[in-house]
Parts: structure tokens; C-alpha cells; sequence
């Protein structure tokens, strides 16, 4: 049968999701704990890579497996097996054509600023402490540029091969409650760092250096310079995946 | 001068406030910290002790010091030389006949339950994983009875001597927001293990095993046997000290 699992993890000890020789990933760790419960190696496939130290509430996984587990224990027996900040928090039985990265039609990633005076004790791992004053609302502004379909070469970090660098915003929402503002940006796909460049551009709207009406022209440039700067890791997760 | 400052720490790491020969505690560290900014080695003053693994957002210490440190900076200063799970928020000038235990009139806790099926990632170090069904109508409702004052003596670990078991709570608020409760106690003083014990007598409540009913009679018992379990130390929070 073919599995899709929903993942959670707070990715600050792993290099990120996709596998790599002598490092800590979650593909790793997930792939090992699949063994140990099927006894079979598989390759479990990830609705996508991400960074060194990005965490998730809602990733994807899938792989093939003949092992007579039922899958509603398959989360079960993979917690079992999991080291802490890893969880897998359900599985279902999934068409065989369902793989958990080409059949993604779209994702929400949501990006963290603890805008405190000094950094939240409880949010240390997962959100990026600036301290200097964020309008918030000058940040919802410069977001709105982004929503449609955009070629958005500025935004992404060098060093990817990508066909084309156009991608789809569906919506930007910026919320600030308690001095904690999240950025929850859903697209049909993004670029790499392109989320971490958005964050660190609209901190610079909400600081005053970047305005809102010149952010179509910022895109529009297509020049890495004009953006901001790429937001701490530790700042982003993946919260949601549709298909 | 007298120095209050207020605190943060996530205690994963500590074996409590209290400082303790050859383990690491939070008072040791602060006092380290004290040391390399002001050159005085002086005894700093915390508002009470807090377990192993008890966290604190709203933590209160005080010490005396002749350093001309100006008092604004102290927090700037002590962050340099504090590790990432301990944060100092402000420092303030007090009256010298200010003590963080002594003078403090109430407390308040938070206790966090997980309520999740499986754990929510950003909050394992922070709240009690329980994932059987709670009902915090009848939480709340066996909560009412802890609130005035009582003997609370059945509600207190063994092993610690004090003068008398009656502590007035003044309120008791049990909310449950996407399956996460929290359970806030306002008192003015706790018995050793006291928040965790109230916390653990909850979730019974919570899960059937008591009825909200019988708990008046169960404080009046003096009965630790008669009580909830003390539960993990992970969930508990010094959230605020009043002066």
C-alpha cells in the first residue's frame, strides 16, 4: 500500500529534511523508523526540502510499504520509534499515483517575529527576535504586493536549479498579537529561501526602510539586492500542505 | 544600590532555582552572571524556589551591589553573559528593604496540558503531553473548591517542613483552546509540589476519576492518597510574582 503520513517536527538539530551523508535529517530519521516497523527499506518521499533548522506542524511524507501494519497504527509505531522532536501525527492508506511532493497543489509556511524587547523564553527555537519597533500594518501593505503570479527571481537565494522562477501567492496575512507577529504566506510553490527573503522584506517594510508602494517595483527588478535579508531559519515552519 | 530584576527561564536544562554544589541551577548561573558584570560576589535573592525543569516568564530575583553599573543596562549587561534559556527582562532601583521572597504578597502558575492525541512539537518542553479525553467543564467546576482558604495539607509532597499547610488561593482559571489547557492559580504562597498536585487533581477531574463534587471533601481529608497525581514538572510556569 501506498502511506501518506503527517509529520510535525522542530527541525533546529537536523539539516533539514532531505538525506545527506554522516548528517542529522528528518528524511533520515523517518526513513530508519519505517524500517524498523515494515522491515523494509523505502524511500520515503517529503513534500519538499527544507532548510537546516526550519521546523513543521503539517509535513508530508509518503512511501510504499507490503507490511501488513494497520495504518491507522502506523503513527503509533513510528512515535515508538522516533527520537522527541520528530511526530508523526497520522497515516492514511493513499492512491499509488500519490506522491507527497508532485501531487502538492499547494502550501502555507508561516514565518515567527517575537518583536519583544528581549526575546521570548518559549519561542527561542522557532521565531526570529527583532527587537527594534515593527508597524505591523505597513507590513500587511508591503504584502499584498506579493499576491499573484510573479516572476520572483529576487527572491531566492543562488545556487538552484529551477526551470523558471515564477510562482503563484494565493494570500499573505501579517498578525501581531502580544508582540508576536506571524506571517502566514500560502503559494502554489516557492523558491529556495524564498519564504525566509519575504519574512526579512517585510520586516524591512515594518521597520520603515522599505515602503509599501515600492514593493511592486522590488519584484518587478527581479534583483536579490533590492529585497531584504533572508530571515533566520529558526523562524519558519511549514504548517500546512494541500492536495 | 538594591536591584530587582524579573527573569524568564526555560528550566529543561536546570535542577531548579536554588543553587545546589556541582548541578547546574538558576540561581548559580544568574549569580555567575551578577559576578562578571558587577565584580561583587553577592547572594541574589529569588522569589521562591522553582523545581527541576519548572519553567518561569515571570520570575522576580533581587541583590544588593555598590557597582555604578546604571540600572537600564543591567539586563543588556547580564544577557551578554546568560545562557540562551535564561533571560533577564528589566532591572529596577527597589527600596533597600526589598526582598524577591520575603516581600512577594502572591504568585501566580500556569500549568499547560497538552491535550493532543500526539504532542504538540512546540510545546514538549513545555506542557504535559495527556491525550485522553478532558472535560474542562469539570476542570473548572473542581477547581471552584480550591479557591478561599484551606488546610492544604493533603495537597503537599512530603519532605519539606514549614510552619503551617494553610495557603489562601485566590483564583483558579482552567481554558481549553485547540486542545491545549491552561490551568491558572493565583495564590498567596504554595506548598512544596502544590501547583503540580492541583494540576494532576484536575486532569482527574477532567478525565471522570474525580467528580467536582467530591473535591471540597478531598481538600478537607488532609489526604495526599485522596488527591491527583503531581503531575510532570515540564508543564508548570512561574507566570507572576506580586508586591
Amino acid at each position: 500500500m501506498n502511506v501518506r503520513i503527517n509529520l510535525q517536527f522542530d527541525g533546529t538539530n537536523y539539516c533539514g529534511w532531505q538525506i545527506q551523508p554522516e548528517k542529522p535529517t528528518v528524511q533520515g530519521i523517518i526513513s530508519e523508523a519505517v524500517y524498523q516497523i515494515t522491515g523494509q527499506r523505502v524511500t520515503v518521499h517529503g513534500c519538499g526540502r527544507t532548510d537546516s533548522g526550519v521546523h513543521a506542524s503539517g509535513y508530508v511524507a509518503s512511501f510504499e510499504t507490503d507490511s501488513n501494519i494497520p495504518v491507522e497504527k502506523i503513527p503509533y509505531a513510528l512515535n515508538s520509534k522516533l527520537p522527541q522532536d520528530i511526530i508523526c501525527t497520522s497515516a492514511m492508506e493513499v492512491e499509488p499515483v500519490f506522491l507527497a511532493n508532485r501531487s502538492a497543489v499547494a502550501k502555507t509556511y508561516r514565518y515567527t517575529v517575537d518583536n519583544n524587547q528581549f526575546p521570548d523564553i518559549f519561542l527561542q527555537r522557532f521565531a526570529w527576535h527583532y527587537k527594534y519597533p515593527l508597524d505591523e500594518k505597513q507590513m500587511q501593505r508591503a504584502a499584498e504586493a506579493f499576491i499573484g503570479t510573479h516572476d520572483f527571481a529576487g527572491f531566492a537565494a543562488s545556487g538552484f536549479s529551477v526551470k523558471t522562477t515564477v510562482r503563484t501567492i494565493h494570500s499573505i496575512n501579517v498578525e501581531k498579537k502580544n508582540n508576536i507577529i506571524t506571517i502566514d504566506v500560502t503559494g502554489n510553490g516557492f523558491l529556495y529561501n524564498m519564504v525566509r527573503i519575504i519574512a526579512g522584506t517585510l520586516v524591512y517594510a515594518g521597520n520603515g526602510r522599505i515602503k509599501p508602494e515600492a514593493m511592486p517595483d522590488i519584484i518587478k527588478s527581479r534583483c536579490r539586492q533590492k529585497a531584504g535579508i533572508t530571515a533566520p531559519a529558526k523562524g519558519l515552519c511549514l504548517k500546512e500542505v494541500f492536495y
